[in-house]
């Protein structure tokens, strides 16, 4: 219905192609392609993806240590111990932080020592400073019993040698920082970020630098809000540019972003042909694995293969392209960096302002707003970025569902 | 309890100051410092905080668009149109993808016009091509009564001019980006990221780089991964590295910290001593508002204004030091930079996997790993970095509470 409605489109029919539901696409559309394993200093493995497990190199923390200010003992000459009765020990010397103890603790002596200190040699636990006191210069009184291994972590404790401490295929933490670096693993296996390229398409779209608009003109939001999409997912987005709607230029595009990019995606023109343009495009180059997704909205959706590098072509509108990339692309990114399981999202529960209607056999996603506890479904054409924009999150009325009523408990899946 | 036990702390004695809980702190300690302002450009935007509202230069899309495939009309030319008796409308030419609209829409003519395109002079209404049939060259057939409105995005739909489409202090998401984008807004003001200092001190403590542990010696765990919150809140970590326990040089290296960041965090030694000696040195640089903190792990923290430069003394164990921090160090960082409302936590609700004891007026956080809708604390001591990498997230036992049940329904923020 616009003036290249008419062409026969060959191979870009979509006709031949099936239509499926996003959890088939999740569970079905699933490239083997992994990005390459490099190391990284610590600085840089925030969320990074372990290509393989990181395991101890030595015991950690590497000797006994106390966990509290107090004496280096020997148990059982607390035992019996009270108020009442104290033990007398002999102070036989103090554990300096940071220094290898010089003193030995034997029965009848305890030895000074700070929280953190190593354990001296004939202690087997440490009393805290609470429960003792010092009457005379050089005795000191316990007035409570401890057992063996109180008041200090073993050797071992946090970890054994060879101990796994951060498990391939997680993005990696803070935490897991510390625990690296406390295990003197100043470098780690990652796989790379996922380079992604974002190919624009649509003879109506120019960039966002351009200052007037003439007639017909948009600027290409869908890149922008892409590319942070792209890089919440730990990939790196790199920006191809906008393409016009020409079956060979496009073509020629996508070749060259296949052959230097892990995943491509397509920001396509609005219009059913510059849709039929793209698929025809891919056609040529790979596999279409479905053209068309069971998903409101972001139906006109188009996922393929191509030499081994997933291609995804979005719909037009940049919000309806915004919703699929979120369902179907992040994890996706996230897979190609060797990460099957996504970080969480934050979520709320709240009650739904106001009925929805849905077809069955189709995923819903509706942005809302959510206020003292009520999620408020926004409407508008799916054109408009600003409903994006104000929503808090979305909420999901799945395929087999005909709607939800208001009122209904929900699960809001909150930006961030 | 150490060789230092003995010596007058002077003004370090942790008594002459006050402890609070959480919930004081975070009502309580504000300081009034924010970043400066910086212009950044798109690609650097993600997730930073506007200093001011962002305003529409133009109305958007500021033309009106069609939203769908079909035939921009009159709407008034298909009222009482349907199957058995359709309108029939002379084609009056097309509209081009990106081109201004050259055919105008008159009584009794329609115009083609793919999704996207701009509005024909003239037309009210965009009928979807579903609805219509070409049944002779140059007569267009429409089936359906459509309303003046329909099909199309007024000019003005996604904001008018002067509209705020961004507000002030709150992080910037994805769809965001794409919001400014479609404006042309290509550049925004926003708050600098805070520069926080991480000042390691502890005559144990040595860098994660070294090789070999001498008895007693740990790595700085904390360090790295305090690095990782603050890159996660939108900070830089400026790593001033390990000061030994010595007051002066301590304080000499606070001073200079103070003067360059926006934010000092003090890892502290892990001994009475060691805290005492940063209590002692923060006192002579400022105002410290609390000393001790109502919450464990966590309970030797303080927090200091010196100059208008929050500090935060954090205890000295690792997971101890990183749950003080994701506390109270995660949201100053963002009010440094401006914003006030932290992005929201990933949760999940889970059965308390066995009791919990608290004492009252105490918040006590809790590392649980999450199984099958079950939370399962995780204990060990606060020494132990194992147990906060081991852990999915954390729950909270609040203040007033003595404790929680086995089997009780409790919300865990998850790590990410």
């Amino acid at each position: 219905m616009n003036e290249r409605a008419g062409e026969p489109s060959g191979t870009a029919s979509r006709e031949f192609f099936t239509a499926r539901t996003v959890g088939e696409a999740l569970a079905g559309f699933r490239p083997a392609r992994r990005t390459a394993v490099e190391d990284i200093g610590l600085a840089e493995a925030l969320h990074r993806v372990p290509a393989a497990d990181v395991r101890a190199p030595a015991a950690m923390p590497g000797f006994a240590r106390s966990t509290v200010d107090g004496y280096a003992v020997r148990a059982a000459d607390t035992y019996g111990a009270s108020d009442g009765l104290p033990s007398y020990l002999d102070l036989a010397g103090a554990v300096r932080m940071g220094a290898a103890p010089t003193a030995v603790v034997s029965h009848g002596k305890c030895v000074a020592i700070p929280t953190g200190a190593a354990l001296p040699d004939g202690a087997d636990a440490v009393v805290m400073v609470e429960y003792t006191a010092e009457t005379m210069p050089g005795t000191i009184e316990v007035t409570r019993p401890i057992a063996p291994g109180s008041g200090l972590v073993r050797a071992d404790e946090d970890a054994a040698a060879g101990d796994v401490l951060i498990r391939a295929g997680r993005p990696m933490r803070a935490p897991h920082l510390g625990l690296l670096a406390a295990a003197g693993v100043t470098a780690v296996a990652v796989h790379a970020r996922p380079r992604v390229a974002i190919v624009s398409t649509g003879d109506e779209v120019v960039p966002p630098e351009t200052t007037t608009l003439a007639a017909g003109q948009v600027r290409d939001a869908t890149a922008s809000a892409l590319a942070g999409l792209i890089r919440d997912a730990g990939g790196e987005a790199v920006q191809v540019g906008i393409v016009p709607d020409d079956r060979a230029t496009l073509q020629a595009t996508l070749r060259a972003a296949l052959a230097a990019n892990d995943l491509v995606v397509v920001s396509a023109g609005s219009s059913v042909g510059a849709r039929d343009e793209t698929a025809g495009a891919v056609a040529a180059l790979g596999r279409i694995w479905c053209h068309g997704l069971a998903v409101k909205p972001g139906k006109p959706t188009l996922l393929a293969e191509c030499a081994g590098v997933p291609l995804l072509g979005l719909p037009g509108n940049p919000l309806s392209a915004l919703v699929v990339f979120r369902l179907v692309g992040v994890p996706l990114v996230w897979r190609l960096a060797g990460c099957e399981l996504p970080p969480p999202e934050p979520t709320v529960r709240a009650r739904l302002g106001r009925d929805l209607a849905s077809a069955t056999g189709r995923l819903d996603v509706v942005q809302v707003a959510v206020r003292d506890g009520v999620a408020e479904p926004l409407f508008g054409p799916s054109a408009l970025l600003s409903v994006l924009a104000r929503a808090d999150g979305y909420l999901v009325v799945p395929e087999p569902a005909t709607g939800l009523d208001g009122g209904a408990e929900v699960e809001v899946i909150l930006y961030r």
